[in-house]
C-alpha cells in the first residue's frame, strides 16, 4: 500500500494531532497501559527492573526499510522485531518500547492505523507494552523510531566481544533473499533462542546479521584472527547463492563464536532437543590472519550493506 | 547554518557509515562510553536502577524544529533537552540516552560536528551518558530522536493527573516568544526544579509546557473544572504579550497544581530559598466550570500549537 494520498478526509490532517494520538491509543488497544504506565504523560513510568537494563534503538524509514510493497501492518511488525532481535542477540528478555513517529498530513489513515495494529500484534506476542512514543509533523517521509528496553534473560548478557582464534562460527536459520522472500518484515525475532544460547557457557560471543554476514562477521572476529567459512555448510535460503547469503542482509538472524574444544555434536544435539524446528549451522571457525584453508569462503569480495554511501 | 552541501567531500557521503561511526564516537567522546556499556553492541548494558523507570522520547526534526538559523550544536541541545525536561516534569533524574538519526548523504559533516558535540555538552553538563544509537539513510531531510531513561529523584513521581478544583496554578520561568529569543533551544531543562517540587506533598500535579500554556492546561485541569487565570500574574517574557505567552509554546517551563489550602507565601519564600533566581509564579486557580470570576483570561481563544493540520 502507497502510505500518502491527497484526499484530505482519508489522511492524518482529518484528525489532526488530538483526534490521531486517540485513534493511535485504540489501534494499539490493550498494547498501550494508560498514563502513568503507558501513553499520556511526559514520561512512561515502569515498575522496578531488578538488574542491568539493556537498551536498543532502531527505526523504519520509507524508501529505506520498506516501500509500497509491504503491508502496513508489516512494517509496525519489522520495526518491533529488528528491536527484538537486537535484545535476542545479548540474550535479552524485552520488558518495555516507546515509539517516536514523524510524518506529514498525506499519510493515509488506513496505513498508519495498520501500521500501529502490527506494533500491537507483535507487543501482545511477546508481552511488550508499548508504553509511550511521541508524533510530529515531518513532510519528507515516514521514520518511525522505536526503543526497546530489556533485561537480561538469566544471569549473563552476551556481547559481540570474547570470540578466541580457533572458536567455532555457527548460525540461526537460513541466509539471503531476505528482501524478495519478504523475510526481512515476517522473521521472528531469536528471543528464545538467544536466551537459551546465552545460558550455554560454550557460546562466547553473539550478534544478529543485519547488514550481511560478510559484514557483521567482522565485529564477532577476535583480533589477529579472520573467519574460515565453508561454502557447503553455508544455510542459503532456497534460491540464494552463496553470495546473496553472504551479502543481502537483513537476516536476522544470530551469529555466534562457540568455544573450539567444544564437542559440536553434543552442542547441537542440547539445540534440537530444545529447538527442534529451528536450524543451527556451523559455518567455519576463526583461524589466524593469512592462515585461510583453501577452499574457505573469501570474504574480500562481500562487503555487505553500507548505508550512506 | 543550512544543514545539506552538494559537495561530497563535505558530506556525509564522504565518510559512509563506518567512517561516519568512527567520527560520531570521536565528537561525543567520554559522553559516549565504550560497549556494551556504550556504542558498539546490539544493545547498551545499563547498571541496575533500582526503584522504577521513567522512560520519554522526543525528536527533532529539520523544518519543524529547527531551521537554518539554529546553529548546529543548538539543535543537538535541543535534542537532548526537550527530553530532559519531559524527566523534569516528572520529578526525575536522567540515566542514559540513546539516539537514533535519519539523515541523507548530502548532510554536511561540520552541520553533523555540530550537532553531535551539542549532545555531548547537555551529556557532560547533566552527567547523562549517550550509551547507544543508530544512523539509517533518509532522503527526506533529517530526524534525530532521543530516548531517555531516567528515575525518580526522590521516593514519589509526579503524574499530569491529581489536581483537584480549587488548586493554585503556579509555573516557572517565563513564557512566550520562545523562538523569536531562541529560548527554545537556549533554555536549561528545570531538573532541579522538578526534583524539588516533586519532594513537596503540596505539589498535587505536573508538566511541562511545549505546545503553549492555553493547550497544555487542559491536561492538568480536573474533571469538573476550568483554569482562571489572572492575566497580572503571567509571567511573559519581555516583549511578549499575553496571547504569546499562553499559545506561543516551546516554554519548557513546569506548570503545577498546588492543593488550594496551601500558605502561598511560605511556598514562594521556601522555592526562593532553594533558587532564588529563578522566577516561580502564582497565575491562577482551578474553578468550576462555568465559576471563572469576570476579569479571568478567557482560553477559548487560545489553541496552542497544534500539529498535523
Amino acid at each position: 500500500m502507497h502510505p500518502f494520498t491527497q484526499r484530505r478526509s482519508a489522511s492524518v490532517a482529518a484528525l489532526g494531532e488530538t483526534g490521531l494520538i486517540a485513534a493511535i491509543s485504540r489501534w494499539l488497544g490493550p498494547a498501550s497501559p494508560r498514563a502513568p504506565f503507558g501513553m499520556g504523560d511526559d514520561c512512561a513510568v515502569l515498575p522496578p527492573c531488578p538488574g542491568r537494563l539493556l537498551l536498543t534503538v532502531d527505526p523504519v524509514i520509507y524508501g529505506e526499510h520498506f516501500d509500497d510493497k509491504v503491508p502496513p501492518r508489516g512494517v509496525g511488525e519489522k520495526l518491533f522485531k529488528r528491536n527484538l532481535s537486537d535484545i535476542a542477540a545479548m540474550g535479552g528478555r524485552p520488558r518495555a518500547a516507546v515509539v517516536a513517529l514523524a510524518l506529514g498530513p498525506h499519510v493515509r489513515l488506513d496505513w498508519l492505523e495498520g501500521f500501529f495494529r502490527g506494533l500491537a500484534a507483535v507487543s501482545r506476542r511477546h508481552r511488550v507494552p508499548v508504553v509511550g512514543g511521541d508524533v510530529a509533523r515531518h513532510d519528507g517521509g515516514i521514520v518511525a523510531t522505536l526503543t526497546l528496553v530489556g533485561v537480561p534473560a538469566g544471569p549473563r548478557v552476551v556481547t559481540r566481544t570474547g570470540a578466541r582464534l580457533g572458536d567455532w562460527i555457527f548460525v540461526t536459520g537460513r541466509l539471503g533473499g531476505s528482501l524478495a522472500s519478504g523475510h526481512h518484515y515476517r522473521f521472528a525475532p531469536r528471543l528464545a533462542e538467544g536466551a537459551w544460547l546465552a545460558g550455554r557457557p560454550e557460546v562466547r560471543a553473539m550478534l544478529d546479521v543485519s547488514d550481511g554476514l560478510a559484514k557483521d562477521l567482522h565485529a564477532l572476529t577476535p583480533a589477529g584472527a579472520e573467519p574460515a567459512l565453508d561454502a557447503a555448510a553455508l544455510p542459503c535460503r532456497p534460491g540464494c547463492d552463496l553470495r546473496a547469503a553472504l551479502c543481502d542482509g537483513e537476516d536476522y538472524e544470530l551469529v555466534l563464536a562457540v568455544a573450539g574444544k567444544t564437542d559440536g555434536a553434543a552442542f547441537l544435539k542440547a539445540w534440537r532437543r530444545v529447538f527442534p524446528r529451528t536450524r543451527l549451522s556451523c559455518i567455519g571457525r576463526f583461524v589466524r590472519r593469512g592462515g585461510c584453508p583453501a577452499g574457505a569462503i573469501n570474504l574480500e569480495d562481500c562487503h555487505g550493506f553500507e548505508h550512506l554511501r
